[in-house]
């Protein structure tokens, strides 16, 4: 009985095939690696869930890390699946419900890809890696590393979430703005990795973070057991999340594990100021364009051109999704109404998926009997700037006139 | 078999009895209420425990809400216990252990309090209550109130962390600010409490919060399983906490689920600026006095003088435990190697706690071999002042240079 099943990892444009156990970054042809398990070997086990454990961890045996020692935990995962009753009578989905990825260290989803991202790296030996952020997958990934011992140098736009920044510098990690976009960031990472041999981390460059992501996937069908969801939304910026969980609902299917008839149909959400991914999908394409003068405050998800596109794309034709772009106003409103109505108060990457489930219900594309999830990737605290308050001040000994 | 085993209120101080099905405040001789549990009845049960649910609400035999459906819950509790290695090693103590709240919704253990408080809050018809707050409290119960309708008023100072100013007003709450301390903010809202009837959802001055609070001890005790700790330490403000833990491990031992041969020592921390708890147990004295001018940055215990001091006093002398003060510099310094060496990123209260277990490893007070449980009351990003940065800030195409 192995902790973990992995095998091999596998390139889905040219079909080159690699090891595991030595530190790989894209394939020769340019495209990411996928991480494959000895699937048929994990079938014959009693147990493929290690249900002992609380968070994502208790899918090692789906995960790239082989010996136990090498992970490094903050306590990740299994994430509250909420029902939105009050938000989805006014969207009109009566079964509406939230991943709730504020529930989790570093309070962005980007936990996930940096626990197993960092414990795969530790496994490896790496000692220096490098990457670029839009803010939250920097602060977790340094955080991570602080605790395996890595040292990571981190480079992300001068825009990017300011608490971000302090999360970063407090792990001891090497911080790095760019006056520009993290495409800029990128390039000079590039620099750096190509200069100094370290560990390339940025996404989808390093095979291992989408496996960490995947676990969304993995626990959105566990927590639903016999009654998987019809639609699950997804905030798009980088896509690997989106990808990770269509990875997760194959892997699942393979196993037995999904319990529907068909899987779930995947949408990419972004914001009208960045929305490759939904421009190509309405043209059918295969691959993006890289979006020009991109702007949202939906930080997270202002990622002008995405290395994993074709991948995302994929996943959104394989299982009759699709793509929706949402406006800046709408991403503000639903915050608010989100908080108003559940309490929770949400990033503006997880209200703009909310206010896509709205327009997709109103344009017929969700029917109001089916399961919707949408995916909150992180907490409304990292974004304070998004709500504006100015409350009376009064001195000891006043009182309040109603 | 009942939701909840809830039997009555009682005085801790001249014994009266209230009923659980109307609302209550304080006792007619100004102390706090506390929850009683037919506890021998709950005996008999095969589960006490309901362990198909994952957060606080497993405990719900022993929390006050009798009906299921009044249930407000946004996926609070069964926060992780994580092993602090690194830390551990620095301070002498190897069995060093974090028990992380800042894995709740709102970021701060203030979510039990909230979740339970509202819940019964709904239960018993409130529509409308005011409460004083040094601000994280305040967040949890202004949005667990917007998820149950209920409208609170909030008061908090105007030195509060700022990023709880947003949470309260965009949860749609009545909020106000104080030029002045919690003791302030508790003066008005008495103020609002007498003139407009609304249900007073202050510290211990509403039964339940505490009940909420409690279910930490609970969880402490069955993640630790057949080995429950020596030692545990809390940042002391109010000390709901620390009373509400105590009382955990009672009724746990009453029903006997409590493993080991003594109740583990319970440590109230406070901060040099602000430390009164620390001088009544010094003194040996029963009940507290208010602390002049006080100031810290770990503005969460900033609490002059805590209605339930002689309740904390009791946890502390019944359990052998102490009661340490630390300096700011030891806050600040002990966060940022909290961060550097275990890669969690913890809140100044938590920093404090830290700080006292290093001190009491000093002094002997600890052994090298003892089972220590940190509570970190909440995420560090709430506090994003505690930490100062000034990166390096590149052009497009500059690169790193090293």
């Amino acid at each position: 009985m192995s902790f973990s099943y992995v095998s091999h990892l596998e390139c889905p444009k040219c079909g080159s095939i690699y090891a595991h156990h030595k530190p790989n970054q894209l394939c020769q042809c340019g495209s990411p690696l996928l991480v494959n398990y000895d699937l048929e070997e994990l079938k014959n086990e009693n147990e493929i869930i290690n249900k002992e454990r609380n968070g994502l961890w208790r899918y090692h045996k789906l995960l790239p890390v082989i010996d136990p020692d090498h992970v490094v935990s903050l306590g990740e995962g299994m994430t509250p699946l909420l029902s939105m009753p009050a938000l989805g009578e006014k969207l009109g989905i009566a079964n509406l419900l939230m991943k709730d990825e504020g529930m989790i260290p570093t309070g962005s989803f980007k936990a996930r890809g940096a626990a197993v991202g960092v414990s795969k790296a530790r496994e490896l030996g790496i000692t220096r890696l490098a990457m670029p952020t839009n803010g939250n997958a920097g602060a977790a990934w340094s955080l991570y590393c602080a605790r395996a011992g890595i040292k990571p140098y981190i480079v992300m736009p001068v825009d990017a979430p300011v608490i971000t920044r302090k999360e970063v510098a407090i792990s001891g990690a090497e911080l790095f703005l760019v006056n520009g976009l993290i495409s800029d960031a990128g390039k000079i990472v590039a620099s750096l990795v190509k200069e100094e041999g370290f560990y390339d981390a940025s996404t989808l460059k390093e095979p291992y973070r989408i496996e960490g992501k995947k676990t969304m996937g993995y626990e959105i069908l566990e927590q639903c057991g016999s009654e998987p969801p019809d639609v699950i939304l997804y905030p798009t910026g980088g896509g690997v999340g989106l990808i990770g969980i269509y990875k997760a609902l194959k892997e699942f299917r393979e196993l037995g594990l999904f319990k529907g008839s068909r899987l779930p149909r995947l949408v990419a959400v972004q914001a009208e100021g960045c929305a490759p991914i939904v421009k190509a999908w309405e043209e059918h394409k295969s691959e993006s364009e890289f979006w020009e003068n991109s702007e949202t405050a939906a930080f997270g998800i202002n990622v002008p051109k995405a290395i994993g596109d074709f991948l995302v794309l994929e996943a959104l034709y394989e299982t009759n999704g699709c793509a929706v772009a949402v406006s800046e106003d709408e991403i503000s409103f639903t915050q608010r109404q989100t908080a108003e109505l559940e309490g929770s108060f949400i990033c503006p990457e997880g209200a703009a998926v909310f206010a896509a489930a709205k327009r997709l219900r109103e344009n017929g594309w969700i029917k109001a009997d089916e399961k919707v999830i949408c995916l909150n990737t992180g907490q409304g605290i990292k974004y304070p700037d998004s709500v504006s308050v100015d409350p009376p001040v009064l001195e000891p000994g006043e009182i309040i006139r109603k």
